[in-house]
């Protein structure tokens, strides 16, 4: 039950922050912090509850991260729907309390997109959806394989929830003009609720592009990399 | 009284760094450093100091941080009152250190709000006093779930003022639109003393909802996250 | 076999991941993470992987370090071959996977000179032959010199990936007016093979300045900052 | 001799990577890195290069430095000298390199200032001599602290250099726009030399100010903060 708060917490803290940072100060008049800013936000909510409660839960945050650990032999199957309901849960939570203060902005009109993912006239860059089925299955993939490397009892210790977090900006500061970036269906997810409409129907993608290229990486890093 | 000087340099290099790139930097023309800039200088105050002295008084340099580790169970309440007066005597020798400095440039005219924080009218974004209120709640929370969680025996040795540092780099990119962001009353007492007026009048709400955050955050980690 | 497989994928992530960032989000409209924002994308490559995969292969990524460890007495020789095969054949998947995504925007019409290197009418900013050859030669040393020292027995364990991926995030800060940033063989040729023309007539210089670089912070290395 | 190499090494490192992204990358049109990459770029350098040969020298790179170690206890009055003229020489010889570099610019026409520290007329924002001159011994001051105190024996281990490097990332955060931030007479010098005028005649400021604030935070944290 602690590990599903810790799970809980921690996908609130990556939607509220991430997410966050997008509504409110990507785009700010002149000053704002854009996409490189929301890159570093984004890999920041993952590094501080990775070191926060990691011990605890392992620090997944990321439907997509629960399935990849299983594929790599990290990570126990009976767990994964527990997780995955906290993970889920703790994003649309978060996405509620971002929801809440951006009304009271005394400009406010509307949520527009919110920080959704999207993909063809919803990409903010008008990429395809071969595209950005692409992106999110290879940057998933990788992020698998440096969290599944950088957790290995062969790699330095302690130091991987700076690789994870950072190799989290990494991956904004790559596709956000693809798919928003996703690679976490629990994120998609909490925002396309509030969004509505096409995002909704867009969000198959963004679970099943992350979750195969998590899978990917689990078996690979099994076969190729784990200890023999 | 080391541990009181400690807090004291520690709170004035907050304020002196945090404020005064946004003061100084932040909006020089074409090169500025904008909000993500500041975001990242006011981390960098704490990951910095926390390395220097955090060893001698535990690196608070906020008041919120101390009553929050009260309510953790990791911080005596007889050191309250003596840390919450060295950090807000810390707060204004900074404040008046950039006063001093920033009145020397060739074309000053006024310090206007100086790195105040506020709401409503006084929100760089026009962000209403409650959405400010549950910003600085969630965002002081979170901040003290981190510190409470990376300081934790089960944790990783010596990466706490790394998390905690980028922690408060990303809670201002986060909600400098909102609030200007405070998290630390200290912090906006020393610059509301300045810039007077009505950042006097909103003071309240950035010593009462970043004190709640942080007392929620204390027993929350006590009774959900703590060895048993 | 299972040391080429993580070459093979660490320099397929610099050059998707770096290379990436410059062709998706450098010079989005308004938001883009500019020069800044690809130097951390290329810095956060190296780092991510070293600690996912530098303890199965050392974390090369590139025919340059390769050169320098060699030359440094920290790499045999017989393995050299085998290591620059699999970095540009990494290399080179990643560019046709960049390639592909990019072709899937929606007002696609060229990849111009993709993310390639170049100097005299190729260089960013216009830099001549001779000042994209020294800027080459020095960083590629400076490079080695950091590899090789942060790697060595006497310094810290478990921080060299950090020193070295941020070192070469601060080479990109410097460089990319100059040459768009080379020091790694791999990573030009990936690049020039797509864009063609011009861009491969100057890969040479890609080719030739890093290697004498690091085997110039090889021989010092060994010389003068070794154990004795 | 093998101290001095380092430090000369360290020393070329800072000027050509904190001054050269001055000078490449800060205005580069639209894309550059602005002060806030410059103050990235001058962080890692000591990042980057401490971590390389700090096990040699200790990894000073500046005068200030050496100075303030010696007021700590840290530091040999006997190797002071030979340490700031292998400092001087690493910085000169790095300006040199930026200017062949520079001066094959296909439109290069003056170095102007190069990337040389100043106050009044001379300061990037018009800042007087005497802000010029409480920035400068503030920040150095503020630096030695965090010097001293995270090589202190009782600080984490290992973290030194983050800290240290980050310290001075912030500090070029809060000051570019008053000095074009120094806080290392070994780098003004070195940028003085070629720009010359009267960047020379305020060279005085530059080893008075953050010589003084390193020999106070010496003898503060030898006083509060050392071990009893």
């Amino acid at each position: 039950m602690k590990k599903l708060f810790a799970e809980f917490f921690g996908t609130f803290w990556l939607v509220f922050g991430g997410c966050g940072s997008a509504i409110f100060a990507a785009a700010f008049p002149e000053l704002g912090i854009g996409f490189a800013g929301v890159a570093l936000a984004f890999g920041l909510t993952v590094l501080t509850m990775a070191y926060a409660v990691g011990h605890i839960s392992g620090g997944h945050f990321n439907p997509a991260v629960s399935f990849g650990l299983w594929a790599g032999g990290k990570f126990d199957a009976k767990d994964l729907f527990g997780y995955i309901i906290a993970q889920v849960l703790g994003g649309i939570v978060a996405a509620g309390a971002l929801f809440i203060i951006v009304t009271g902005k005394s400009d406010f009109e509307t949520i527009g997109g919110f920080a959704s993912n999207g993909y063809g006239s919803l990409s903010p860059g008008g990429y395809s959806m071969m595209s950005g089925f692409i992106a999110e299955f290879l940057l998933t993939m990788f992020f698998l394989l440096i969290i599944l490397g950088s957790t290995n009892e062969r790699a330095p210790k302690g130091f991987a929830p700076i690789a994870i977090g950072l190799g989290l900006t990494l991956i904004h500061l790559i596709s956000i003009p693809i798919t928003n970036t996703s690679v976490n269906p629990a994120r998609s997810t909490s925002q396309a609720l509030f969004a509505g409409g096409a995002y909704i129907s867009q969000l198959w993608l963004f679970w099943l592009a992350p979750i195969a290229g998590a899978l990917v990486a689990g078996f690979v890093h099994k076969a190729l990399f784990d200890k023999e």
